[in-house]
């Protein structure tokens, strides 16, 4: 039995939490189940030294976890000096999310930091915080515009994330921590409402897998990102 | 007027939730008004080098803010490659306060390292982080004595921090991130609730002080502590 | 026109040379038409702390530009003190993907290291690596088996990586730095010649796609790693 | 007994040096007892970036340990490539101390940088740097001063630094290395010599302390402080 | 007998392969026998802080060998996270050499680095590099003349490298791996085909030696470095 | 006129202080002239790795320079993180040099660490630093024996260092800040004073040399040597 007593196709009870921090322009909670991420947007009046004088605006992500967010402490990587490979892919990973939700062009020359810091894992931070981070860039937008200083609102392209795994034979959706070390198959997708897809990342941890065995991942992360993206419609009003 | 409505020798409201991690052996969110920190203590059983053999075990500490829980975002130190003097020196000020809150030669050969993540700074993070780190230490305690791993439990002393600074030439206790900006003095105190004293650290940031504020801080400050310790107490059951 | 006189489907000319260095266990140069990677396997006998004592292998990888691989120079990772996000999640891939073409608990408690050093970049330099770095993992393999060293070849599954881009449209294989720079979706696919995919990473870059495009890209990769499958399986009698 | 046959309120023998440097704008050697640290003040005519066009100086302080100064080795923090959280925690402290001695601004848009490196050790090296450092500042701005660089001095307040500890019960002043060792309070005060406070530090290193072991410590500290200054005074004429 | 069926004072087979990269502004393979570097030549039209507004240029060098360049696998650098004390001398080496090999003031406000790449080592890394990086470095400059975009060719001085040691009591010349393990002195000698020295470091690995025996490694190292100016003059026509 | 009216031959004042450190089994400070450096003989009784097990002990120095040492304030390498080329290049010579002092195989296996620190610099630095670092070695290995750590003194060969230029065409001995920074060749030599070399390292810094002026810089500076290990015969008793 799965955990929260769903089924191979269902997410975990999501829950996302708007306007957590009182200094961010942007910010945004988000819970996958047991796994929990702040995502905080902030905004600077500047962008890197490539797009200077381009007009065009940045998007950018930074992720972390917390060293007890893990089942056993991980150490901190504030303290070892160095980022892992791991936490740069994640990061690069939401980082082009999030510039796949929104036009660059039109927002301005200013950059968009979002934050994802991991307060509790459970399997699927990377996707929860792709999740949660599209509701705090939103917030963060709306931000600006209601203070005039985005004087109109950048296109925007709703999306979300959720992980696809194959454990026993079975396609499974937003799998936990337990299914995840486990999972033959992990396969995490970023896409639209409408089954658009921004990235797919499908690694063969234990098994190959084949074309038929993909769509079955495809249409079930696909079907779940819908509903994700309808949870961030009802929050963002 | 102070935030809060409080008088000059007011804490801020404080909350401190015990047990809001599901993986961390002990931990406790605290909250001092708007400043939030999580602290998790995770145990590990084994001690660092120069402790190895001799029966003893250790307590340290480490420390973090996110990025956005400041006013302004400040670079991530993991991304930066290294954590800034004030960031040692606070988590080497927690560390000592929490080795003397217990009895390291009644605890056995095991490591007890608590995280203090500031979710959202407004002023005493690191007086907040110490008030905590004494709660989820002794939970972690609670945890590997009922769990049988420690067969009894160390002697135990309760200990909370406080930030006292003068303000146009007043004291105040607690202060929060505007007040701390413009104090004259800045003095934080852990001690105990019965008035020993742990750490005193007074600094003059714009005027030098006598002995008589001194002592006017330390009395604001020990009254101060004896209701966190309260607190503490009320929580701890 | 594309680079070489080719179709959309069509691979650039591939060169696969065994044996390019006299110090390493096994190694290869692999060129995708100007792109030019150097691969050399060493062989460690002892495996990472967490393999140790099972008995199991482990096989890893690690990749770097040198400095004027590229259009312009690039600053030296060495020199800079740490490695790019981009390195790290290069190796990590091609470290996956050699881990899936060998049964690592028949190898014995060896390490294999995977060294690709890009020579010159003209796109696809993390497909290349790959297929060359199998290459260089067999004739290691091989070496030691000849030496009387790993008495049993483990078994060994062939895969090879190719690109897949949509450029203006049209799905087209194998990329040179132009076209990659212009795509709209970027897939970089890891499969077998039989058609079981080990990675699949499509990203969009400038256009999200439907599944229909994903559906085209991985007929045209699959179709492309076959032939380059067979090219490995040429050079390795 | 006390090393140098001193009374529990007594200082070690101090040695002033002043002029030590060639190159320096100003420079003291300090020796407390067999404590011999060399402060060095560097004079740059620029300001850090947050100070920029506020017309106002900065005084900052770095503060290193040659290898050997110890009883034994300690590796070279240069090597290592970090300073320890220690030497940031001391560095930070002269440098509060030294801003707190001068009028910032009124010392023209210029950056004094006090160098304070440890030759010998023998506990008490950052009252030592202090109590030196305050000698080069005044020495490296009479130079500025004489040559016209700086066309007034700004206004000084002579201050000094010593250690009190509580040793077997008994307040002592200005503890050796062996003393310091088996303190069960350390108190670290910076003050002027008519007792106005700078810092104030104090730590259980193994008991808990009262207000009035602090008041007894304070009076030690602030009598040794006061003969200080006259030796400072006495060697800047 | 010595490697390649040679005299003592002959070199190995010298094959210096220019123009083998598709991007830098100038680029040579060079080999000494079995070591084979690649060097490439990067122009930047800009020059070091030092150097602005002055109207000279810069020639600097990086040097970095592959992980597998070595006998047995060396750790990346770039993974490390820092240069080791060899390479730094060594790239030190070759940027002076080069420095004394042009007219920096003829050259213009522009900046060439030679990244010497280490493909395969076997003895005499450093000589190679050396003996490479000026051709490569001509080269650039001829591409920058012909383009019109260094309007005239630099005064240049052809110099090349060598090393000699003392094997057994005998000198010899351009030393493999294992006769430098093994020798007793070892000297490497940069000059110009006419006898004009430009560097000259000699160490006793295991014997002092005297005045004779420099005279005598002196004599063979500049008969042999006439023999590689002659191979550059005949590359580079 | 050179400083110190001396001839072109002849060294500044040379200053060698024995035992100036209370806690080094071995220490003098050296000067030449204005050149100041506090050399520490340090000794641990183990071996790197590479030699453990081998019997022979090993000889290694570490080099640095106060931040002010310098005419202008240079950056201090622990605040930066890492060591200059310069530090390195110049710590691996006086290593050398040291184990070319003394017969390793006869020591015992113990590490003796040499810290040479440069409290003042005006030219010379290096060679000061070897000329001071054999007399702080012999003490240390003195004080070992005396103590009956080390039974029996091996066989040492007395060597001291000298840097030699040429300035106008003139060969100069021992050469300042001034004289090196204007010189056309810069040579440093190690040598026993019966004119046996350890190493020579001559750079043309603006203008190549020939044999004839070669031979020339090494009789200055071997007659110079001689005086030095003098000085150190005398010192050492």
């Amino acid at each position: 039995m799965r955990s929260f007593q769903r089924g191979v196709l269902d997410l975990r009870p999501v829950t996302l939490t708007p306007g957590v921090s009182r200094h961010a322009e942007g910010s945004a909670q988000v819970e996958f189940g047991h796994t929990r991420v702040l995502v905080t947007c902030s905004v600077e009046e500047r962008v890197p030294p490539h797009l200077m004088g381009k007009g065009t605006g940045w998007v950018t992500a930074e992720y972390g976890m917390l060293p007890r967010s893990t089942h056993t402490r991980s150490p901190r990587e504030a303290a070892k000096g160095k980022q892992s490979g791991r936490t740069m892919e994640i990061q690069r990973l939401i980082g082009r999310s999030m510039r796949a939700a929104v036009d660059l062009a039109a927002m301005g020359p200013r950059t968009f930091t979002l934050d994802c810091d991991v307060i509790q894992a459970d399997g699927g931070t990377r996707t929860a915080s792709i999740t949660g981070a599209y509701v705090a860039l939103v917030l963060a937008m709306r931000n600006l515009n209601s203070r005039g200083v985005m004087s109109k609102m950048p296109k925007l392209t709703p999306l979300a994330a959720v992980s696809v795994g194959v454990v026993g034979g079975e396609v499974r959706v937003d799998l936990d921590y337990e299914e995840d070390s486990s999972a033959d198959v992990d396969l995490n997708l970023v896409a639209t409402g409408d089954g658009r897809i921004v990235e797919v990342q499908g690694t063969a941890e234990h098994k190959l897998f084949d074309r038929k065995m993909l769509d079955s991942m495809l249409d079930g992360g696909l079907a779940a990102i819908q509903k994700l993206t309808e949870a961030q419609a009802k929050v963002l009003g």
